[in-house]
């Protein structure tokens, strides 16, 4: 039987022992667990950008994976801890809608607010929950695999939508959800949104920030140097990149900047 | 049985090749160790911010846990390599006082002078004993468990006092510790130092860097937006924090920055 | 029988998905698995300096690792994958030199183009073969071990030559090749090209960016504060360093800066 995987997506960043005694906490608990950290620089309290970061991962795990994810502005306050069973993975995480895009994406979808506080390290911090409550309770999951012995069923969990492109007959609408490490920027525009743009149709101008691009290609390298360009990238959105170099600096714009494409008939 | 537990905890950063090179040698010598990454951003040099970052973590690991830490600027010179029995942790460390925090908390301690070098790496370099003496000694004792073969014991090891904060009638002085990722500043201040904030009695003034503090919560939301207020952490110190804001750039403080309490009676 | 080991070595930063994600994809393939990261942070789309990481590094794994090594520029293009077996190890990457340090090393060297795509995730990205292609191809890697199901015998597999110091007479042009997390410069000048250094014979005066350094020490504690030293360092190459200071710094001198020894008899 493999070892049971708990991956950890945070905001905690890596220059603190945060980590590392979340981790602690769960050797302690069952040292058979093999730890993944997917990222720890979710920007600081920004809900979306953790649910973004989860919602673009968790698919490629094995079934069964644990993902505790912590980005927890209202830690210690009456949000609830969360435990979450769809798409065939668990998520631990505060219940403040920083699940939103693995909702989107599971058919059937079983959500329990965590009350049996036997599972948690005794006593509970009001400000360090990932240590006493997310870590201790998906170690206790990977052991017994009983997920309703952590609490009651609930279906008024914290939901939000993902922001969405919006066409209008030759317009697209949309924004920047993300600037990656280099600096990349990934919009929420989709094939379904833009299918000109797979199918090589149609001629668009795409405006965003300081610029306009009009140059759409299928891979980075195909982009003269310091000319932004725009392609559909490897998590089926639209996203503008300059060839070894910086989208985001040289385009002044960053998370959040909107972005609108207009496309005329023809190629 | 489990596999045994290497934590790291260096000042080796990330960017370079130094973390992945011990984690070779670990596990060219032992492969079932589990290597877990405590923090690689222990300030540059920083022995007491190193000494910070273990004596907080380690006891969230399960006992029989070794823990490495690397801060070393005296490396290659006279100071020597020890290996530490205590609290039912292992730790391998230069022996500079980066180990302070442990002894601190640990009733038995047993501490050697490493100088069996048939556990070293060879050729030993002057300049990277993490990756020839630290890592493989840590490896090696994790297939025999034997401290004593590993060198002599000494009782002359280096440590130091973490600074304490004073309380004289009414004022507490204390010192900025740490700031951590989301800019709050840890200090020195326990609450021992000053039970009015734990049991929410007294009216506290807290002054640090270019403010003054006089709102207690009990955890970060509690706050309003780019207001500073005091809080209990989660290691047992005060802290300086705002909500969804960074309380070390409000006040203009960091690390080794002078903080003083002062309470008046009353609510 | 020990997990199979799995290092990864990319420039896609800690900030992203892109990590988790290949993690992910690994373990779903082989679950037992040890992913170790060697370094995330190569200088963005930098060939050489990502050539120099891995180059520093493998051989302090055991036999039989396999080594992820994704610095891609050129993703999507006609750059070919290549999976490459040398000196005990197996290595994974697009063929566009990042393994060149590594072929130096190498007495034996088997490479293979990559085209059974039959392993790899499908569809094929054009810009994410970390995820498509090179992870899983080393995960199916440590499920057979049978390298030549792979793909095909190659032997035009891209290589550059890394920059080498030249000695003419008593002088030593070099180059700076990489400035560490300290600020240390690790040049390309080796104790070969430079038997004076290692010797302490010589007055040497080393030119690089703003400074003359002509201090030779053994470790960096032997500098005074603020002063830059030269020391041959823990890779086999004269570094110049600065005792708890920032040599970088210091210099005005980073990656690719020209540095020039003198040498004169005598100590």
């Amino acid at each position: 039987m493999p070892r049971p995987i708990i991956t950890l997506t945070t905001d905690y960043g890596s220059s603190d022992h945060f980590v590392g005694v979340m981790k602690g906490v769960i050797l302690s608990i069952n040292p058979e667990v093999n730890i993944v950290d997917l990222t720890h620089n979710v920007l600081a309290h920004d809900i979306l950008d953790g649910a973004l970061a989860i919602g673009q991962s968790y698919r490629y795990f094995p079934p069964k994976t644990v993902h505790v994810v912590v980005v927890d502005p209202g830690v210690g306050t009456a949000r609830r801890p969360i435990l979450v069973a769809g798409d065939q993975h668990y998520f631990v995480a505060p219940d403040n809608g920083v699940l939103s895009s693995v909702y989107e994406q599971s058919e059937s979808l079983h959500v329990w607010d965590i009350i049996s506080e036997h599972y948690f390290r005794q006593p509970v911090s009001k400000t360090f929950h990932g240590r006493d409550i997310f870590a201790p309770v998906a170690a206790w999951l990977t052991k017994s695999w009983q997920t309703s012995s952590f609490g009651e069923p609930i279906t008024d969990f914290v939901r939000f939508g993902i922001p969405k492109a919006k066409r209008t007959g030759n317009t697209v609408q949309g924004t920047v959800l993300h600037a990656d490490h280099f600096g990349n920027l990934i919009t929420n525009i989709t094939a379904a949104d833009l299918p000109e743009l797979a199918a090589g149709e149609g001629k668009l101008t795409i405006s965003v920030g300081n610029g306009q691009v009009t140059k759409v290609v299928e891979t980075f390298a195909q982009g003269a140097a310091g000319e932004v360009v725009g392609l559909m990238g490897s998590s089926g959105y639209l996203e503008l990149s300059v060839n070894k170099g910086n989208a985001s600096r040289t385009l002044g714009a960053g998370r959040g900047a909107e972005i609108s494409v207009e496309i005329k008939a023809g190629k």
